[in-house]
Parts: C-alpha cells; sequence; structure tokens
C-alpha cells in the first residue's frame, strides 16, 4: 500500500495523511488516529519521497568523506559506522557518504546543504579553528562533531572523550610508579584528539617536575609500522623512555614487535599504555603481555552521534551542547615500576 | 550561480540547459557549446537535484548496510570504501548506506528501489543462491555484485577475485614442501569467497593424493582472537598440521602468537600463510617472521566497483559480465620444508 492508495482508502488528501503520520499539529487528533490506525492496519510505511514530502526533510543525514591517493581511512571507522548505522536503522535514516578531495571539502558541505541532499551532518576528526564546522555553522543546517575544535568564539554541539584526562590519568600512574622518562607516540597532531592527549602527558609530567622531551614525542598516522618505527627510535637512544603512552592498539602492535626485536621485555624494560576504542578485531587482554589502555568505545559514539542528529532534526535538541565522555583507564601487566 | 540564472541569462527554458549540460541529442550543437561555455565562465556545476531534473537519476549509489549488535562490519571495508569514494568522487556519485536488520534486508532494498533513491547497487559477502542478488535482479536496478554467488540459473555482473585459485596455489606449495598435513582457518564458510578458498585447499591436497581431515578447518570471524584459539587446538592434537593457510592477516596474528604461546617456531614447526587484502595499518613483511600472503587489494576492488556501477549507470555497461581477478602468492620467511 503506498500514501495514494492510504489516502483514497481515507478519503483525505495526500498531504493531510503524510502530516498526520508525521506528527504535525495542523491535523487534528482523530484524524490523526484514524490514519495511524489505518496506516497500521494496512502495513503501510511512509518513504522518505512521501516523508519529504510531508516535512521537507530528506530521511538522511551527511558525512563528507575525505578521499585521495594518500588518504587512508582509520579502520575504527567500521565500529563507528556500526553504531551509527545500528541507531539509524530504529529510526529508519540513511547515511550519506559524500565524498570529497582531502584538501577541498567545502564544495562538497556547499553542494549538499544547497541541494537539501541531507537533513543533518556531522564532522569528524576536527582540528583547532577546522574550516569545516565553521562552515557548517554559518549553512545553518543542523549537525553535531564527533570530537572538539579549539578557537572560535561561538558554542557548537559536540560529542568528545576526555582525551586530555585520559592520557592525564595513564601518564599520572606512570609517574607514580616511578617512571621519569615517558614518550608519546601520538596519532596526527594537527587534529585536536591528539593535541588533547599530548596536553594530558605534559600536564601529568609538570605535576611532579618532569617534562616531555622534543624526542620524545611522535606524530604519525596509526599503523603497525609507524609505531614499530617511533619505538625503535625511541628505545636505541641513550636516554631511551622507560614508558610509553600510545594513541592506538594498532600502533602498539608495532611497539611491542620493536621491544621483541631489541631484546627487551615488557613490562621489566618498558612499560606500555595505549588507547583502545574496543574494536573486537584486536583485543588488549591479547597481546602477548596484555595491554593496559585507556578505552572507550568508538561504537557508542557512532550510536549517540545518530541519536543526537535524529533529535536535532525533528527539534527535540537544540543549542550548543557539548557531552564528553569519560575514560576508563585499565590496568593490565604491561605496566610496572620503572626498572632501576 | 544557480540553474534558473544561468538559464534566464542564457534566455533558455531550464529543461534545455541541463539537457545541454548533461549531453542529451536533443540538443543541438550549437546550443549546447553556448550552454557550456557560460556554465564554464560563471562556475556554475549542475546540482544533483538540477541533474535529477534532467536525467531522472538521483547521483547516488547504494548499499544496504547490515546493522545489530551481533554484527561486526569487517575493518577492511575502510579500504574498499576508500577505493569506491575516490572514483565516485571523480565522477560526482556519493554513495548512501541504508542501515537494514542483519536478518530482513529485502524491506529495505525494496524501498531504495522504490524511492529512486539510488541509481545503482552493490552487494558484498554474497553467499551461494543469495536472495538479495535474486531480489535485486527481480527489482531491475542496475547491481554489481562484490564477490559471487552459485545456483542461480540467471548471469549477472560481478567483480571477484580468484579465491578458489589463491588458496589452490597456496596449498600447492605447501604440498610441494612436504606438508602432508594442512589446516585451513577459514572465514564464515556460508559465504561464497570462503567456500572457494576451501575448494583450492581440498583441490590441491586432492593432487596429490591428501585431504583436509574434519579437524583440520574452522570457520570463523576474521578476529585475531579466533585466530589464536584456532591455532591453539589445533597445534595442540596429537595429528597437528605442519601447516596453516589462513583467510585473514589479523587471525594469523592470532596464530602467530598460539604458536609463540605453545613454544613453537614459524617456520620449523609450522608454515603459515594468510590472505592480504592489502591493508595499510598492518603489514605482512612486517610479522616477526615475514607472513606469506595470498594479496589482491580490495581498495583496486572498491574503485573498480564504482567505475562499473557508473557506467552501468550510464548505459555504457550491460548484461552480466563476471570479472575475476588473478591473486599474487607472496612468498617470504614463514613458509619452508615440512619438519622431518
Amino acid at each position: 500500500m503506498n500514501l495514494k492508495q492510504l489516502s483514497h482508502m481515507l478519503s483525505l488528501s495526500q498531504t493531510t495523511v503524510s502530516r498526520a503520520l508525521n506528527g504535525y499539529p495542523e491535523v487534528n487528533e482523530e484524524t490523526r488516529r484514524r490514519v495511524m490506525d489505518a496506516a497500521k492496519r494496512h502495513g503501510y510505511r511512509p518513504n522518505p519521497s512521501a516523508r519529504r514530502l510531508a516535512t521537507g526533510k530528506s530521511g538522511m543525514i551527511g558525512y563528507v568523506l575525505p578521499t585521495g591517493n594518500a588518504v587512508d581511512i582509520d579502520p575504527h571507522f567500521v565500529e563507528f559506522l556500526s553504531g551509527l548505522g545500528d541507531y539509524a536503522r530504529s529510526h529508519e535514516l540513511d547515511l550519506v557518504l559524500s565524498p570529497a578531495d582531502a584538501d577541498d571539502q567545502e564544495t562538497t558541505y556547499r553542494r549538499i546543504v544547497a541541494n537539501r541532499q541531507v537533513d543533518a551532518v556531522y564532522i569528524s576528526s576536527p582540528r583547532p579553528a577546522d574550516r569545516r564546522l565553521a562552515l557548517v555553522n554559518t549553512l545553518g543546517i543542523p549537525f553535531i562533531v564527533h570530537g572538539r575544535s579549539e578557537g572560535f568564539d561561538f558554542d557548537y554541539p559536540y560529542l568528545d572523550i576526555d582525551n586530555e584526562g585520559a592520557f592525564h590519568e595513564a601518564a599520572r600512574l606512570l609517574v607514580q610508579l616511578g617512571h621519569q622518562r615517558l614518550a608519546l607516540i601520538n596519532g596526527d597532531d594537527r587534529e585536536t584528539f591528539a593535541i588533547h592527549r599530548e596536553r594530558g602527558v605534559r600536564r601529568a609530567l609538570a605535576a611532579s617536575g618532569l617534562t616531555l622531551g622534543e624526542r620524545h614525542i611522535c606524530s604519525l598516522t596509526m599503523t603497525e609500522e609507524n609505531g614499530y618505527r617511533a619505538a625503535r627510535r625511541l628505545l636505541e637512544e641513550s636516554e631511551a623512555p622507560t614508558a610509553i603512552v600510545c594513541s592506538s592498539l594498532i600502533m602498539a602492535l608495532g611497539v611491542v614487535r620493536a621491544v621483541r626485536d631489541l631484546g627487551l621485555t615488557i613490562p621489566g624494560d618498558l612499560s606500555l599504555i595505549a588507547h583502545d576504542d574496543v574494536f573486537p578485531w584486536l583485543r588488549p587482554e591479547n597481546f602477548p603481555v596484555p595491554l593496559s589502555t585507556t578505552r572507550s568505545s568508538i561504537r557508542l559514539a557512532g550510536a549517540r552521534v545518530a541519536e543526537r542528529l535524529a533529535a536535532r532534526i525533528s527539534g527535540l535538541e537544540e543549542g550548543a551542547r557539548g557531552e564528553v565522555w569519560p575514560v576508563d583507564l585499565v590496568v593490565r601487566g604491561s605496566v610496572a615500576g620503572a626498572p632501576a
């Protein structure tokens, strides 16, 4: 049964039926109930075109996907997508990925907004003063930032985890265990999450009068190979660190390999803590020595981003609410007191 | 500048301008050139709505995304998406992910086709007699299958890699190195790729009068943990295999961990070959012992699927062409002669 047939059966206009199904106040309660009952009885579900007709909404949320030969999508995206997709399904929302040149995403944002192709967008991996954020804020489309930017004179809605707090706690534990030479193997430090993590480590060190040496901090794409290279370089120095905090589980695999290649052990020679987005393919408790982690489920974040986008589309959420999730510090066998 | 302004400036109807920009034969060459010149001069690019108006096309390709608590999206999807997105961008196509209950995808396929929401769809991870394939074939929307099904009495367009050939070659090499007890740690054997890989291994063994023991074959979600568990069980048997062929690099990580936990070595006690979709986050040459692989880039497959979908949408590709890519066998340190 389609909208036309349902309307005909009820002797109502298609517009009235659509509005009734979408809860518009112009439709009186009795009519609304009659329409809902008939829709239920005949298994009618409004399709996006009908919904669009009635509400001006597309039933789609958008994401501008940076692409190009030099661009790799982080594998954790599949977990974010699982969470987002699971919520979106239950609310009959689709996700439009609009591929864009990584260096020119503005054209694509303008296009999808101008075309009313999507009802809302989310932005991920933001940087300080992120131009995408300034742009969507101007364009007036509902949006949520997954992560945070910095340096704007306006507020905006976001969902972030407490990256600074998490890495502060991790570094603080290591300092309390007697480690004085810490290193940070970080992700791309043009992005806010990495800046916040570095800030957390520096703050924990400063509280004990320690500093993060210039050579003890690396900013890299989070692959196994980069983790290996960074760890080898760090551990072959004369003033090698006795503890490493690392921004990804996949990079931590490379750190573990470097430690083994150099004939060292975890945690005897090196304590290691890594961030875990909760990735079912690779579990920190299954590392050769169970890996201590700062842990936050990126799948739950995906679901929450979808939930808030849906709320913004329907007007249930307004304003610039920031939401910051605390992060667990999970201690396993990979940390110990500093070697004498 | 939008379509209306451009049309007004040229004193042409919007339909004529749209058709000229989209190369419709009804528009004469002189008008077409005049429109194209003006569009270029004023930086006008047809937006999807205009394109839709002129061509009846949405400029979107669709993918029905299975979701649910029990569903994990394989991390290699990010690489497929990178390739697909990169091609789609250059052809101004967006990708719509329509989340569906993993056990009831039919409703979603019917909806996106009925709404003309997308111009074409692709299907991934097909099974024999896959109902999604039968359905889209009936619905009459252009489609490509990434992978292959089996057991249909009609042909359909697909792009697949030679999974049977790849695993045949891998197993044949191991047999020639003197291995008589092989094991296969496979992915979900309800899917065709896994069935083809098993077939390849069995064929190689049969050629030397060998068989794959019932207990020497596992079908699992391709996580590190499952690779570990399967390998431990296999290697602790009395008739333990001396060689393992494994369907994923991430599972192979778990195999390597099991071998180490048991105090065994690769390739002294066990030869290992795994399939590599070419995943920049984890490289087989960086395994503790460099890992031999059957190798095929899933990113290139993503780009090719997008290319063929675009060709089918524009009518440049028709019919049921199957395309099967050969797979490289890359021999590294993880294989050696069978232990005496």
